[in-house]
C-alpha cells in the first residue's frame, strides 16, 4: 500500500491542461471556459447539437461507518478503468462545500490514487459557484427585509419567514439569531438564523433543474413564508427570480476537471444529502451524457438516502434511466453492522462480516427494487483479511450478484478493472428502472412506500407538528412533489445506532417542510444539524500557505 | 453625443481574448491564468525577473456631486489616449462590490466609450475576490467565537469583541444583530453586526499589502478585540493567520481585463473609500509598473479624502513616487459649489461655474503641497455650454495649471488626447513628491496637519469617547501608524451641505479605530455608514437573463 498523503499524491501527478481534457470528448475551445490552466467550465448552450445519449452508472454504498467507505474515491477509479478499457467515461461528482474544510480534516475529491486534481482548487473555491449560491440566498433575504422595512405591501409576517440566510462556514455561533435590531433605522428586529450554503434550498434547486429557463421557474417557486393570513409568500411575489437567475449565471455552467489518469471529470453542485437529496446537478450529469458513453456519478451516503433520491427525485426530474448501479461495500462496515465497535475494525472477524452482510443484503433488495441490476464493490482497506474478503466474494455469488475487489485507492483505474469489467456487462443487458412511488399518491403514502420497502420497516408516524403541517400542504395542493427523507444515515431506522437491518420498527416523522422551489417535501426525522460548528482544534490551526502560493495542511 | 446606454457600447465592442492582451505587456501564458475568454488572473511569482519601473498617474477630482464627476471614465479614457500615443501604458482600477449593483442603477467599470470590459463579468462575482475576503472575514469570527465557545483560553471579552461580520450585499437588517442564541449548544449571546465586503479591515489588508508574506504579517497584526483585562487579542494570539492568507491565496493575484480599445486594465482590491483608504491593491499597481512604462490609477472622491489617502498611505506603503496627478473637474460639480441647486445644474450659469472655482482651486492647491503638478481635466458632460468650459480653462491657464478638456465618454481614447499630451508633459518633469505628515507625529499633529493644510480648516477636535480611543492608541504603541479620516466627500469640512471651500471651520472626531492589520488608525467624523441599504424599488427587480446565458437591466 501506498504510505504518501493524498496531497503529496496529488502533487507528485502531473496534470494535462483543460483544454486538453475538454478536447478528448468533443468540448470545443469556444464552449470551454478555463478558470486557470486546470479547471474551467463548460458553456453548455455551445453543446446544443449534441445529444444526450451516455449511459449512466450510479455508485451508492451499504449503510455508512463515521469516516465513510470511500465511495468517491470508488466512483473516481471506476471510471479511470473504463477510461483504461477504452471505453469514452466521463465522471460526474458533488463539488465540496468550503465551510467543514477548515473545521476537520478531509476533502471531498477522492482519495490515493483515485482522486479528481486539482485537490487544492476544488476545495478552496473551485470556481465560485457555492460563492454564487451564497450571495443568492443572501440577496434573497436582502429582498424580503427590504420589502418589509419599505412598507411590506405583501402584507409578510415577519414571526412566518421561512427563509434563512446562509454562509459557506462552520459557524454555530450564527445557527440562531435576532436581526433588525438598533431602532427603526435598521430594519424591524425578528429571529433568523444562518445554515450552511448547501443546506439551502437555492443549492437543492440548483442541482434539480435542467437549464436556465427552468431554473428561473424554480427560484421564482419558492415559498419564503407567509403572509399575517397564513397565505404562502413566493419568489414571484417579490419579482426577484430574475435577479437571482442573474447571480447564478455562470454557476450553473458546468465545471470541468481531471482524475488523476487524466479521466475529464464534472463536478458541480453539492447539495447536504440530509436535508436535501445530496446529488451532483442534474446539468451535469446531462452534459455529461452528451458528450461520453458511459457516466459515473454518486449520491450520498448508502442506498436508503443518497440513491433513494437519485432515483425517485433526480432520475425522475432529468429524465434519464440509471443503466447500472454499484453499492460499494467495505469489510470495516460490514463488521460494524456485525456487532463489532469502531475501535475493533482493524482485527480479522470473519463471524462479525457474515453477521453484518445482512446490511448489504438489504441494500442489494433496495436496488433491485428499482429495477436496476447492482454490482457490489468491495472497497479495500489495510486492515482487511484474505479470508473476510472472500467470504464477501463467495457470499455475493451464491446470491447471484456481481462482484468485485476494487482497489482503486492504491492502483488508480488498474485496481478497478474487475469492478469495470461487471459494470460493463450489466450494461449491456437493458433494466427495467421505475421510481419507487407514483407521484401522484399522497405524502403519507409516498413516505410510507419508501419505509416499508427501503427501510424495511413497519409504518410511519407523525407528531402533531407535521400533522398539521402536512394540512397546509394539502391546502397548497402540494402534495404531488416528491418527498426527500432527512434520516440518519448509520441505520435503516431513525436511530443512528441500529445497524445491520433491521425490522419491526417506526419511522417518526417529525417536521414537513414544503421546498417548492425544488419541488420536493422535506421529511424531518431526528435531529438535523444544518450549521456545522468547528471543532475545538480547528484544522485551519495547521494551515498556510508558501511563498510561492502553494498550501500547506490543507488536508 | 451618442445615445447608447453603457450595456448597449459594451455589448457592441469587439473584446480581444484575453491571451492577447496579456501578451501585449509581456505577460506570458505561463504567467496567465485565464477566467473564461476575456478576463484572468496575473500570477506575480512568474513576474519576478522584472523590476517596478513604470511611472504611476493618479486620477482624483474635485469635491464631487452625489453623481460622480467621471473619474473611472477619465482613466480609463486616458489611458487609450495614452495608447493611441504610442506609450506603454496599463490601467489600474478598483474592482466593484456586488452589494450596491442590485440595489441601484450604475457598475463602477468606466462610462460610454471609456469602459473596461467585460463589464458584466467585472460587476458580477468577477474573478471571486470579494467573496474571498468575506469568507476570510467570516472564517475569523467562526474562530474568535469558537475560541469563546471551547473554553476561551485567551480570555476574550465577548463584549468587546471589534471584529465583525460581513456579506457583500447592500443588507440594513443585518446592521445590529445578536448571535449565540438558542442555548449552550449553540455558542454564546452577543451583539454583533455586518458590513459590507469592502468595508472589511481585510480588504484594506488585501489592498496595502506588498506580496503574500506581506498579507500574512498584516492579517496576523488584526485586533479582533480586547481580554477582559482589556489587552488587545490578535490574529497571531487565535493562530489562524495561515488560514485566512490560504483563503485569499487566488484572490491577490491583480485581475486583467480591458479597455474597449484594448489597453490591458489591472482591476484589482476596492475598500470603501470613507472607513478605509479606497484605493485598488498596492500589487496591481506595482505590477502594472513592471508591465508598463505609464500606469493611470484612480482614487475615491476628492483629493481631500481619497488622494490624500493615496499619497499618504497607499504611495508611502507601496514605495513609489506619483509623476503626475490629474484632477477631474466638471462643469455641474462647479455650478453646485457655486451654488446651484441640483435641480438647476442643466441651465448654463458661467456665474456659478466662476463662484464654484474656489473648490478646484483648493484642491489643485492641495496637489500643490505633496510636490506634484497636478492637471485638470473638465470631463465633458451634455449640458456644459462653451462658455462655461472656456471660463474654467482659461481660468487654469490663468494660474498656470495645465488643463484638457476630455471627451472620453463620447469618443474613447481620441476624447482624451488633449489630456494625454499635457499628461506626458508633466512626467517628462522630476517631481519632488513627499507625503504630506511624518509617521513619528502624534496622532494628533498629523490630524491637525491634514485639517488644516488638506481641509483648509483651523483645528481638529476630540470627543470624550475620541479622548478615550486615542490614550488605548498611545497605550499600545499604535500611534505611528497614518491616520485615515472619514469624512464626507461632498465638503472639505465634516458637514456635507457646506460645499465650495470654507474656512474657519473645525472638524469633530468621534471616534478613533485602530486598524493594527491594515496599519492605519481611522478618525471617523459624522455618521459612517458601514452597510448601506436597499432602495424601495431596488435595481433587482429589472434584472433577468436570457436563455443563452446574457444579462439583461444589470446597468
Amino acid at each position: 500500500m501506498s504510505h504518501l498523503s493524498d496531497l503529496e499524491i496529488a502533487n507528485q501527478s502531473t496534470l494535462k491542461r483543460i483544454n486538453e481534457i475538454a478536447e478528448k470528448v468533443g468540448i470545443t475551445n469556444e464552449a470551454l471556459e478555463p478558470y486557470g490552466h486546470f479547471r474551467g467550465k463548460v458553456d453548455i448552450t455551445k453543446l446544443k447539437d449534441k445529444t444526450e445519449k451516455g449511459k449512466v452508472v450510479l455508485v451508492t454504498a451499504l449503510s455508512p461507518t463515521p469516516a465513510g467507505e470511500g465511495k468517491s474515491t470508488v466512483t473516481v477509479g471506476l471510471a479511470d478503468a473504463l477510461n483504461q478499457l477504452n471505453e469514452k467515461v466521463m465522471v460526474a461528482l458533488r463539488e465540496p462545500s468550503l465551510g467543514p474544510v477548515f473545521g476537520m480534516k478531509g476533502g471531498a475529491t477522492g482519495g490515493g490514487y483515485a482522486q479528481v486534481l486539482p485537490m487544492e482548487e476544488i476545495n478552496l473555491h473551485f470556481n465560485g459557484d457555492l460563492h454564487a449560491i451564497t450571495t443568492a440566498n443572501n440577496a434573497l433575504s436582502a429582498f424580503i427585509d427590504n420589502h418589509i422595512y419599505h412598507g411590506n405591501e405583501l402584507n409578510i409576517d415577519s414571526r412566518r419567514i421561512e427563509w434563512k440566510r446562509v454562509l459557506d462556514m462552520n459557524d454555530r455561533e450564527l445557527r440562531q439569531v435576532v436581526v433588525g435590531l438598533g431602532g427603526p433605522g435598521r430594519g424591524v428586529p425578528r429571529e433568523d438564523g444562518f445554515d450552511i450554503t448547501v443546506a439551502s434550498e437555492i443549492m437543492a434547486i440548483f442541482c434539480l433543474s435542467n437549464g436556465i429557463e427552468d431554473l428561473k421557474e424554480n427560484l421564482a417557486n419558492i415559498t419564503v413564508g407567509y403572509t399575517v393570513d397564513k397565505k404562502p409568500v413566493t419568489v414571484r411575489d417579490l419579482k426577484v427570480e430574475g435577479a437571482l437567475t442573474l447571480i447564478l449565471k455562470d454557476a450553473i455552467k458546468p465545471n470541468i476537471v481531471q482524475t488523476i489518469e487524466g479521466t475529464p471529470a464534472l463536478v458541480h453542485g453539492g447539495p447536504f444529502a440530509n436535508i436535501a437529496h445530496g446529488c451532483n446537478s442534474i446539468i451535469a450529469t446531462n452534459t455529461a451524457r452528451k458528450l461520453a458513453d458511459v457516466v459515473v456519478t454518486e449520491s450520498g451516503f448508502g442506498s436508503d438516502l443518497g440513491a433513494e433520491k437519485f432515483l425517485d427525485i433526480k432520475a425522475r426530474k432529468a429524465g434519464f434511466d440509471p443503466s447500472a448501479i454499484v453499492i460499494v461495500a467495505t469489510i470495516r462496515a460490514l463488521k460494524m453492522h456485525g456487532g463489532v465497535s469502531k475501535n475493533e475494525l482493524k482485527t480479522e472477524n470473519v463471524e462479525a462480516v457474515k453477521k453484518g452482510i445482512v446490511n448489504l443484503n438489504k441494500h442489494i433488495e433496495n436496488i433491485k427494487q428499482f429495477g436496476v441490476e447492482p454490482v457490489v464493490a468491495i472497497n479495500a482497506f489495510i486492515h482487511d483479511t484474505d479470508e473476510e474478503v472472500k467470504f464477501v466474494e463467495d457470499w455475493c455469488k451464491g446470491q447471484g450478484v456481481k462482484v468485485a475487489l476494487t482497489e482503486v485507492w492504491e492502483k488508480g483505474g488498474k485496481g478497478g478493472i474487475d469492478l469495470a469489467k461487471e459494470v460493463l456487462k450489466v450494461l449491456e443487458k437493458p433494466q427495467q428502472f421505475k421510481p419507487l412511488y407514483d407521484l401522484e399518491m399522497s405524502i403519507e403514502d409516498k413516505l410510507e412506500t419508501i419505509v416499508q420497502k427501503v427501510y424495511g420497516g413497519r409504518t410511519v408516524k407523525f407528531t402533531d407538528k407535521a400533522y398539521k403541517q402536512l394540512k397546509t400542504i394539502k391546502e397548497n395542493g402540494w402534495d404531488k412533489y416528491p418527498v426527500c427523507v432527512a434520516k440518519t444515515q448509520y441505520s435503516f431506522t431513525d436511530d443512528p445506532t441500529k445497524l445491520g437491518a433491521p425490522t419491526e420498527f417506526d419511522i417518526t416523522i417529525r417536521e414537513l417542510l414544503p421546498k417548492t422551489g425544488a419541488g420536493f417535501i422535506v421529511a424531518l426525522t431526528g435531529d438535523i444539524m444544518t450549521m456545522p460548528g468547528l471543532p475545538k482544534q480547528p484544522a485551519a490551526l495547521n494551515m498556510d500557505v508558501n511563498e510561492d502560493g502553494t498550501a500547506k495542511g490543507l488536508f
